[in-house]
């Protein structure tokens, strides 16, 4: 049995499924790279069966330690879904995926993408526990803007009956990273094509004040920290 | 039927699976939307079903027409799932994200999103005509950086057969938008936290050459177009 053979604590467990059946290379299973690509973002695609056929779908996450949650409304379909099916709990695959750069070949064929990705699959259950709630609900807060949770109003009793949140469990879960620059034959090198990569981050603008912001409203350090 | 009363031509037919159970005003079907957002990313979230459970990868794309063609090695497994299963083919959902802005309100239940999404449903197929396969490649070449696949050596014979590409008309599609500003309850509105959006956008860096490039060789056009 693979789990009995289980890698150092450090280390999330390969399985049949998070093992690439190409370009082993840039997998990747320790807590840091995986935990550190899962905090660089805050949208991921949650996939999940409806009816037999895959569903993907982007909505927001947030990571407490071992622990994804995601969360939405009580009347959206995966969360619905996913209370429907509370015990046993919805089988998922959450994806993180940042595009680091371009990857320019001679050749179309060795054209490529320089990215980091992590793959979780497992089976999402929902929180019922209101402290877990909360907690989760501050953390998807904090994963989009570190500290924000603490400096806007809690929800309230009714917000959370309205929000229904998920959680799944970082166990069988994989990163995937590329790279550097191109890779090309050998025999291409003499060909009058550029390449190279072109890099490419998300970079944030100058906030934009609600229309019903007071006005001398200062701006929060955390604003400017992205 | 809903599929009897067809929406103009320019507009794909909703169905019951691409109107939203919440936020429809967010949801839109006509071609220039839900192409335009198509046409302003390269990587997509590919679903499908593996032994039941739901699997979401990262992979590049091209749109032609109301076609979208994705790529990878014979080897990769949902390609060779989608080759496996060439009759019937392999049912998939394919979602674009593109992240606009973080949205700030005085509560964390109205914090938000602006976004620009796109979700695909439909039955993929493998492309075996050589010549729609190599326009596809080139489409998927070009998604990336428009002008580049005239400029890099095509693939040969080998590079081809090492390819497979998969082929999703669009015909189950919906785009969902968000835009503007937060949605807070009046009575939030005094409370001392900022609100508002802070901006988000892929910004791309200054190329930077491959280690085997021949020196002096002029930097493309579409390069500092991107």
């Amino acid at each position: 049995m693979a789990h009995e053979e289980s890698a150092p604590d450090t280390s999330y467990t390969p399985t049949e499924r998070t093992v690439p059946t190409r370009a082993r290379e840039r997998a990747a299973y320790d807590h840091d790279t995986v935990h550190a690509i899962l905090d660089a973002g805050y949208v991921c695609h949650l996939g999940f069966v409806r009816d037999g056929d895959p569903i993907v779908l982007p909505t927001l996450y947030g990571r407490v330690g071992d622990r994804l949650y995601l969360h939405g409304s009580t009347g959206s379909r995966p969360l619905r879904t996913a209370g429907e099916t509370a015990d046993p709990g919805l089988p998922v695959c959450v994806t993180v995926t940042h595009v680091d750069g371009l990857v320019l070949a001679k050749s179309a064929f060795h054209h490529s993408i320089n990215y980091r990705s992590v793959v979780v699959h497992g089976t999402a259950r929902q929180v019922v526990d209101p402290d877990e709630k909360t907690a989760a609900l501050d953390a998807l807060v904090d994963h989009v803007l570190p500290g924000r949770a603490a400096d806007s109003r809690p929800g309230n009793t009714k917000e959370l009956a309205a929000t229904a949140v998920i959680r799944l469990d970082l166990r069988e879960v994989s990163a995937k990273i590329r790279t550097g620059g191109p890779n090309d034959e050998p025999e291409d090198l003499e060909l009058p094509y550029w390449s190279g990569v072109l890099p490419v981050a998300p970079v944030y603008g100058a906030p934009i004040p609600a229309d019903d912001l007071a006005p001398g409203t200062p701006q929060p350090p955390y604003l400017t920290a992205r």
